[in-house]
């Protein structure tokens, strides 16, 4: 099952999934399955549920982030003779399959959660219904755009809870796996309440605002940091300089010095410390600053943080302002993968289901209901799609005939309005960053569980 | 310094990067600096040095990896009147700087290690000599791209190791950060040594092997196992069935009645098993296929795989003849993240540095000297580029006035064969899986530390 790629290399050169290439961007084995239920004449409805098996030691919830990255190319994918030209070059299709390709489109039906939602171990972010050739050629994309975007929007999540109510940027790209990573990424750690990219590219795509200060490349330059703030600060109105390059008291000292020089045609909006004791330099330097009469001029705190610093920096008192994070927040160092699954759940109207150990699957089209009281999420319980049980169902439809529904995908805007009211429901020790011990509470419906034997026993006799 | 990004949402309807965008691709404050370069009559040559700071805990090496990547997109870079209405929306850059954007070409030098090459803690893996604004705005990108390939390619050079010799592909993609990730990665990959991509995009960019099996929607979606297997090996010769959908030795038992039943029709290469106790079931599965006249049925494994584990079965005699990674590899998950760093070493023929805390800057144009002695790799010494010390020089010229060197960039299967010989070179401790406690020796030589101190004092002053 082996296929040489070398054959077909010349078909594109660029090294980058694009319009032109994004329907190849699937793994071989779904080609393969998608030829042989051609050719078996399967061509029934399929319900494939996509999910996390369990959640990351260091995670009290996921926030279901890249469902209209996702519902972007079900509706836009279809073969073009170049893709078809690559996959006959593979060795392993015929030309009926080939060219029952050509008119091939996603037609399917898909429910999911909503872009910033809360989500926990096991229950649907999204589900499928499509017949099966379709629900399966998708696998590879769907997933790994909300597996980025869920990561990265869970991750940047904690950030913000951890800064409570100052700004936190996004200062990753640099050190993202990749550009895609980056671009999706900038759009999840808005949906999460990052008040703003470094990247302006990201910032275009999305809509997000794009911010900056500048590198110590800028400093270093210069034969005088003073004269690197004073060019800075003569171009740029709401500055803010980067004062650690040599010795960070004096750089903040240079501050002071350059407002009182300039007078009115001083422009600093803020600092930013980059290195060092953060705590000891932000309380220094706050002095320095307001002693001066700077006290208008902000801090702003980067250089290795993460949830859990940020956190500790504020208890501890520390006068920053704002925070931007880099590596920490763009990889999720702390969890970077994710047990995603998209498992088929319905066959040809029959339940489906697997025996293999620690995988288990809940079959069917489900729901899942989270019970709201007094504006507090008190659990959830997945459920048979049809059941009518107490709380909010969290599936809603976004696509029907391989069209998204008018309506149905918030904005940036409105997927962050949700996903911080959605958190600011969950109990205080779950949005907490420390792991909890006794995780948010999420049951199987009596109904299912008696569904799920029922199938259970199908497939093992 | 922030801007509205949505102002310009509609330049762009596609979230990814491609040639239309890739001069985007890069923050905010490169550009912000660049326009005071440019505005301070700032046109001299620069020195960047690309390296890592600090090797992760659970890392004795990186497998340097995006060279390629990199020097693809300075070649191109170019700003298309798009980019430049973009970047004016911004509402931060004059119609000086705008204009002169427009015939903007990266026309400088670039020195490299070769993609492959096993390097360590401070050691330059990419240097560029270019005016200075050229070599700014290349910043982000260029950390991107290599960051992403090098933290990749490192994780699967220790998948290949603790493989011992049977074949190791790459199921990722789906579990990756991105789609970026994924196609730069089946490169990052294929240079360390692993066989084969599962996705086909990527196999046809980098004329990677494409690779898969079947997934257990396949078998689930038939009435029965049997059929599934029938199916499937009708259609695919050579073809690899999944056995633990249901009971894992159940169906190798099935797999030999299938090839008693079809005498020389049975097309089996090989078995999956995807979940459960590798280890005993490897052993279990090779009696029931060896006893049912299969002993050329090959057992493949896969399912929640790391180094660890793979060192583990092989230790412990597991007949396992090939591995199939995902997460694991995809993210990197035990060092996701690289304490990457691009700095300015030289302006206008100074060096340059910076004294912030824990970020040590060594100035000027390097080259790193790699001894070795009885094919074995003894140190590293980092010096000052002109020196001639005894070993092998890592850096060299890859492109010269904004033009790739002819012959400079090796092909996948010379970086591939470069990776595996260098690998070869280091001590076996360096190579192993564990980490170790004395690390591979480099220094800095004794030239380097006396420019250092040099100029240390001229900054300091």
């Amino acid at each position: 099952m082996k296929s040489r790629g070398s054959a077909f290399v010349t078909n594109t050169t660029r090294p980058w999934v694009d319009d032109s290439t994004v329907a190849l961007f699937t793994d071989l084995y779904e080609l393969t399955m998608m030829q042989a239920y051609h050719a078996e004449g399967m061509t029934d409805e399929a319900i494939f549920s996509l999910f996390v098996r369990r959640l990351p030691r260091t995670r009290n919830y996921l926030l279901a982030c890249g469902i209209g990255a996702a519902v972007d190319y079900l509706e836009r994918l279809c073969f073009s003779d170049q893709d078809i030209d690559c996959i006959a070059s593979l060795g392993q299709f015929n030309d009926d399959f080939l060219s029952w390709l050509r008119s091939f489109r996603f037609t399917g039906t898909v429910r999911a959660v909503a872009e910033g939602m809360p989500v926990f171990a096991n229950e649907p972010i999204l589900e499928i219904r499509a017949p099966i050739a379709e629900a399966q050629v998708v696998e590879t994309f769907v997933m790994n755009q909300i597996n980025v975007a869920t990561i990265l929007a869970t991750k940047a999540s904690r950030m913000v809870v951890a800064a409570e109510g100052r700004p936190v940027v996004d200062f990753a790209p640099r050190r993202m796996h990749g550009t895609d990573a980056a671009i999706k990424g900038a759009h999840a750690f808005a949906v999460a309440g990052i008040q703003a990219t470094s990247n302006v590219l990201a910032g275009m795509i999305h809509g997000v605002p794009v911010t900056g200060t500048m590198a110590h490349s800028f400093i270093q330059a210069h034969d005088s940091e003073m004269d690197a703030f004073r060019a800075f600060n003569r171009l740029y109105p709401g500055t803010v300089l980067l004062v650690d390059t040599y010795d960070t008291l004096a750089g903040v000292r240079k501050v002071v010095t350059l407002a009182k020089e300039l007078g009115e045609a001083a422009k600093v909006r803020a600092i930013r410390l980059d290195s060092g004791d953060l705590h000891a330099l932000s309380v220094a330097a706050r002095k320095i600053l307001d002693e001066g009469g700077l006290g208008h001029v902000n801090i702003f705190a980067s250089g290795g943080l993460d949830e859990h610093i940020i956190a500790d920096l504020i208890a501890r008192g520390a006068p920053i302002d704002g925070f931007g994070v880099g590596t920490s927040l763009g990889v999720s160092d702390d969890a970077p993968g994710l047990d995603i699954a998209y498992k088929l759940c319905a066959y040809a109207g029959k339940g489906r289901l697997k025996l293999s150990k620690g995988k288990p699957i809940l079959p069917g089209s489900k729901q899942v209901f989270r019970r709201i009281e007094n504006g507090r999420a008190r659990g959830d319980v997945i459920a048979r799609n049809g059941e009518s049980l107490a709380g909010t169902p969290l599936l809603l439809p976004v696509m029907k005939d391989g069209k998204r529904i008018p309506g149905a995908l918030p904005d940036l805007a409105h997927a962050h309005e949700h996903a911080r009211k959605a958190l600011g429901q969950l109990p205080e020790e779950i949005r907490a960053i420390r792991p909890v011990r006794t995780p948010y509470p999420v049951t199987i419906s009596p109904a299912l569980e008696v569904y799920q034997a029922e199938v259970a026993r199908t497939v093992c006799s």
